[in-house]
């Protein structure tokens, strides 16, 4: 298969697209902005999307699909975010029924996409800069982790923040801070550091999503605010329908890292 | 009548809410954060969030409420759109029908209200920051323009965006540019600065809302987004309703100038 960590966004997308891509993305067109996906019905997007506003943390927007439209005019014109992503999750009330790789079947014309920031990008500016991520040392996925931090609810969609961890030593952890505040599109500064259970996770040890990584002699678990936090709130909300990406499947825009830097 | 402006910003709300203010609020509650407000049915709700989404250094938003509630739970808890500004504008099908001190007998169940980050924030740290504001030297309106810089649309959104203008020495728009770099939610950092022509201004001595100023040699006028804006866009969709304040008559916040900096 052809290598895709020096092509472009569009280029994964192509791929994706035409099935010969369905696996992971991460380091995948590298310095391209990847993005989570959500899709909600119509009646719900105005909750939804309020939700984001109010959560900014977990749940960054980067574009809105008008409803019915698949193209996220903003960060991909002439995408299709029903078929532009390696492998997709469909939730029928709740319960995921469906992983494919194509949703044109499931699309209807009240359907709105979210885009939504990804850690992705901030890690790419912490490599950078000198910070080492463990879970790209050990070959894992990022430790995730709910939290007692309760989202900002918004009609029928609320629960708790969902944060992803690395870490790092206490000079690591000032240097991530500095580069992530670049970056408030991707997450931006972390939400916590240090004592686990300060924020409700009792076991670092056993992450609810991703892999355990090892924290060595002096580092400090450093916590960011997770784009996992709204399909976690979306699945409770129980719409009668609702599609994400597959985790780690994300879809790719056209920006480029250094684009989701400023205001 | 009592001096407001050393007062909080829920004091000035009482004022306005018992009927002992009904004039504008510049310079009252000074450092407590002042908002505009957008009042539209929950059917164009949607869009209007998502207008402001997309266009977010003219619409900055600090708070929504959930539909049919009047209370703007982030900046003000306890609060009430309603009676909580010293006057409003009432529109129906884009038409101006009436400016109340009172929104009690327009309300509905299906309303939403949208507050916006507004300029005064960033002029109070402008002051202090030793950047002198002309229009507050001459003791008038801030001058204001429509340009061609289009906004992005959503749904019935559409249309071009509105500038406030402050004219200074370029020492003093390096200064100004910095100072506003720390409120993104408060229109950030200018848009344009010299030839007014470059974004669709003919006339600088002919604002299209406003009083005009003075512009001296060695100045160049300064263009920041402005908070008139989605009300300027709101109107022309021409909702069977849409309630504004009006123009510097501002819905005052709980949160300070400083909690507005920062991601």
């Amino acid at each position: 298969m052809k290598d895709l960590t020096r092509v472009s966004g569009p280029e994964v997308r192509q791929q994706a697209r035409s099935g010969q891509l369905s696996g992971p993305t991460p380091g995948l067109a590298l310095s391209y902005v990847q993005a989570n996906l959500v899709v909600v019905p119509r009646d719900l997007a105005f909750d939804f999307l309020l939700f984001c506003q109010r959560n900014p943390k977990p749940c960054p927007l980067l574009d809105v699909t008008e409803p019915g439209s698949a193209e996220p005019r903003l960060i991909a014109p002439g995408a299709d975010v029903r078929t532009d992503v390696p492998r997709y999750r469909v939730f029928r009330q709740g319960e995921l029924v469906e992983e494919p790789t194509d949703l044109t079947r499931w699309w209807r014309d009240d359907l709105v996409a979210f885009l939504i920031g990804c850690s992705f990008t901030f890690e790419n500016a912490l490599l950078e800069a000198g910070v080492p991520l463990r879970h790209i040392e050990q070959g894992r996925n990022v430790p995730m982790y709910r939290t007692n931090l309760a989202c900002r609810p918004a009609g029928v969609f609320r629960g708790p923040m969902v944060v992803s961890m690395r870490p790092m030593t206490p000079a690591q952890a000032v240097t991530a801070t500095r580069v992530c505040l670049r970056f408030p599109r991707a997450h931006g500064v972390p939400v916590h550091f240090g004592d686990p259970l300060a924020i409700g996770i009792r076991d670092i040890g056993r992450p609810d999503f991703g892999d355990p990584v090892d924290i060595r002699p002096g580092e400090t678990p450093v916590f960011w605010a997770c784009g996992v936090t709204p399909q976690a709130v979306a699945m409770e909300a129980k719409s009668s329908l609702l599609m994400t990406h597959k985790p780690g499947h994300m879809f790719v825009t056209d920006l480029r890292d250094t684009e989701l830097e400023g205001e």
